[in-house]
């Protein structure tokens, strides 16, 4: 049984804020999580970074430095970083296949990535498209005989979601790691001006979840889209 | 903890085809499943009932029958007709507050019903609407002390799919089942006319489920798309 | 076999606007056209009517004598005049009963009407849900043994297409009958404000059939969107 | 020219919570805001009032009393109480024509009121169909000459915007007046549950805003999607 | 007078699932059905094939025979192999070239193809893509005077039609060619695991379209979704 | 402050039926209106150019006086041609970066092209997807210091605006320009073929913005999608 999680980013900061609450969770149940970093956000989303004559190797060895430590806290299993430079992030057919052996290599069961719509970021709809892709080179024969079953895809939450159409049909409770996830929020301090903003789109979303819950002690969440149905053996836990 | 289940219909017939198998997987597993019928479905789906001189009295009996025979078959705990009459299912508040009853007594935590939109068949809208106006009237503390936390609500698959811009996120496996689905379907000789249509439904739904799912043999399904995100504590089972 | 078209409108002065040129190209090759028109359009449409002291009843005289001359030129053959009122038109089981009753004679194998959303305005969004009412009810072997093959509806253009979320999916070459619907037009000198709006509509869709039409005459056009598949025997004229 | 605004709510609380920034705002700089509550939400939204043997007319009497002192804060002009009931809140041909008066009156060129869609709470879908009636029947003229220029429509945030499919289209910067909007939300003790839940919607809308807002200042802010297209004289301020 | 068809697809399987009874249906007729399919189909498409040292080169040159064989069944007129590889399909000005010459050539009226969205495969979207890029490189005067009047284009129907937000607003008889279509699938055996799943499609079609049909004897389809609006001098056959 | 314009086109002749009348009006009030072409148009919408043995650069440089005309009628402070070919227009990375300098050096707080969605021109989806490319590149301080604050993206109006999906929010009055837009459409003979059309879209956006104006004079119009919300500091002009 697969017990492999795969998280598909387009930049270093996007797992923490987005999908971090995830992260933790199943690895604190031993679930291995695999992190995908396409590039490390150095040009469009590490501004705080940039004074004076800051040169471009600094800032990404900052920003690799955050991601690593974030990864850590959450407990992620592996990383590997792209590379592929940002604002705008390029398709890359070795990058989609990278992604496809990292797939046939951890068997995961789902993959969390960005949603397939962001007009004011498209670094995210291409890093959507790139996951999809290599999904489809994972399930292939032709490209190896340990060819995957294929995963569900869940997107996680943008920065403005009815800008991108983002329909979360999932409300993840994260309430027993919300703690955790704070913690690698405050080790991206390249991108301290997003704590406060996650730190609210956790509270709304564990709101919303905490209106039909089974449970009062719901106080934070993370909401995610799934692209594919889910298949269920029962319509009810 | 509640373990009961509510599937709303405009017509007899539609339980039958549309979520047979979940009422059985359900009902198997103990939990207890409630069935309200809005109408016989006498003047406009019972077409092979209308001969010579029949009279209306005579159809409404004899599909009602059915309906009992197979409810039975299927294990269900409850059966309430509303008798409103169909093609065109009017609308009728003492029919939502009846509905907002039956869900106050049984807490049901999910709510079976038709999409949202059928451009040819508006009586599946009604009971929509209807169904998500009980669901408002059962949870407000000033109809009654006894009000719930809103219950999931999950549309089953309408006749063509397309034209009801019927999106599914869910596929329930319903192999176990699926003899007690057919002796179901058989029930309803009156409209005997759809039982290979909705057996090729079922074993298209499980073709699709079986692709993604963890065991090999699946070969049966039925497809859901839920209104409200799921609140969950993970995101693999 | 069918050779016959219903047409049902909100207000009077909808059925030559928006598809006077098909009313006229069937009705001159030997289709019978039936029109109901569900009220005279006497509060909202009707602008230039109201001056001084009108009585309602003459400016609903009025409307009833244009929408008779413009209905004659166009060649039709039935004219219904439900008169339930305007801005808000109001729902009523009657008027769906008599539609009903009217494709249960006639036969017609095609319902032209309103779209479903608008906006600005709810009388058109009333009648779609009407019409489709009806066409459930004229198909019901329960209420009546004339009971029909149900009709494809074709929704006609709206005022402003983009607002009404109006897909057209056929382009009506309406070069032939133009001269005629321009007439209807003229007919209706109380909403002469349109003349030129709807001249400019009809080149406009004019422009885009011949484009990829296969004479080059075509000037005039009138745009449709079908809300049921077409069943055809073959992809190509 | 017109210097007034209507809002319309379904139920009392939600011109606090959704457009309170933009009445104190308007009101601030001389418009009149006029206010349409439709019910006092005492079935649904009075929870914490309803404790041991509460009567109805208590509960009612209280919610009143609640939005006349919130509306005072903010500025309004005037304030319409409905009482229709809600949870469901019923349809009513009287209601609309009585906003519709409202129009006439105030002549307001902008109208505020809920979105189109919402599952889990029709009262504002049916808010928001009779908002665009009375729109309607205020323009006629056959209803009177005091007929008026048609309003824009803006609809206000609901409460889980994704499941209503509401696109706001526009960002209103309330930082100038957030004291005040505070204040009427604090005027409102029975629906404390919200104070929190709205402050972080204000501040990640004000944050929105912020990223492309032309000073420095915005920290609060509200989002609307209007209905109909604007018309402008020039597409830069 | 155009009597010819193109069918563009990604893969050599595609075109006998998903519209092998129009192309037997024209060609029968007298039409040259012309085809191009993007790639084998090898890595994604073809897992039977792949069994223990299996070459890439034997399994192409496996569903390039059974193309073949499937084609001269349907009475293909041409048959064009591009071999650009699969799972991924890459884009190709080239290929994209070679389209857009072989409808100068062929002056086909209407082009058969995949719809825009599939998440499960990209391939799909792909091929759309390009086929839509090389009908405007064949209208286009400056790549040459043989330009063509634009082709009507029809997306056939995908594996998950609601995954693909696929709306068939065409449903083509296909009962009299059907067994020529059944012969077509047989001749693909590396795909035998789908012969059943489109027998039971094609059985779902023929059953929607038999209900508006004007004959008894409907027994089988295909649905298909055009692009553009359809051009036609009548609105009833 | 900024007082700067940014069009960015797929082929010389959008600029003048598109947005000719937004690009005067503004230019007129001082604002610098700052024009890119990406293609000259040459092989896809130079039809009436393409005689006998013409050759491509005679037809480029005759496209290319035509833009250089239309745009000193419009008072254009700047314009680019990329030069990329069109029918169908490339991608282009160096492009990219090229509107991308623009941007930086214009501080354009506005950018007008394309809508996102044309089947029936690609190029146009292309434009629309390199401008936000673009406007990413633009904002991101490691592309350099000189980044800008994200413009807001104004979508024109395209040929067929449902089959592109074009819902309009904004509708710009142009009357007291529209001598001027109808010489420069005039300065381009080469597409008088689109002269007629394009007045009849102007006369269709000014009746359509006339009717909720708040004067009298209104009767050209042009029609605007925005891709953000607009940030404002108040709801009513």
């Amino acid at each position: 049984m697969s017990s492999s999680m795969l998280v598909v980013t387009a930049h270093v900061g996007d797992f923490v804020w987005r999908c971090g609450g995830a992260m933790a969770l199943h690895a604190q149940r031993g679930v291995d999580v695999h992190l995908v970093c396409l590039s490390y956000g150095e040009n469009g989303e590490s501004n705080a970074a940039w004074k004076g004559d800051t040169q471009r190797d600094a800032v990404k060895a900052q920003r690799r430095a955050e991601a690593e430590a974030a990864a850590q806290i959450l407990g992620v299993a592996s990383l590997d970083f792209h590379d592929l430079g940002d604002y705008p992030l390029p398709d890359s057919a070795d990058s989609v296949r990278r992604i496809s052996d990292t797939l046939r290599r951890t068997k995961a069961s789902v993959v969390l990535t960005h949603p397939e719509h962001d007009p004011s970021n498209l670094d995210h709809c291409r890093t959507f498209e790139m996951a999809l892709r290599a999904r489809m080179q994972a399930m292939a024969p032709g490209h190896g005989a340990d060819f995957v079953v294929p995963p569900q895809v869940l997107c996680f939450e943008p920065h403005q979601t009815e800008l991108c159409g983002f329909k979360p049909n999932v409300l993840l409770d994260i309430t027993d790691v919300w703690e955790r996830k704070w913690q690698a929020m405050q080790a991206m301090p390249t991108q301290s001006n997003l704590w406060a903003y996650y730190e609210r789109v956790a509270l709304q979303r564990g709101a919303q979840a905490g209106r039909r819950g089974k449970t009062a002690g719901t106080r934070y969440g993370e909401a995610y889209q799934s692209i594919f149905p889910a298949v269920v053996s029962a319509l009810m836990e």
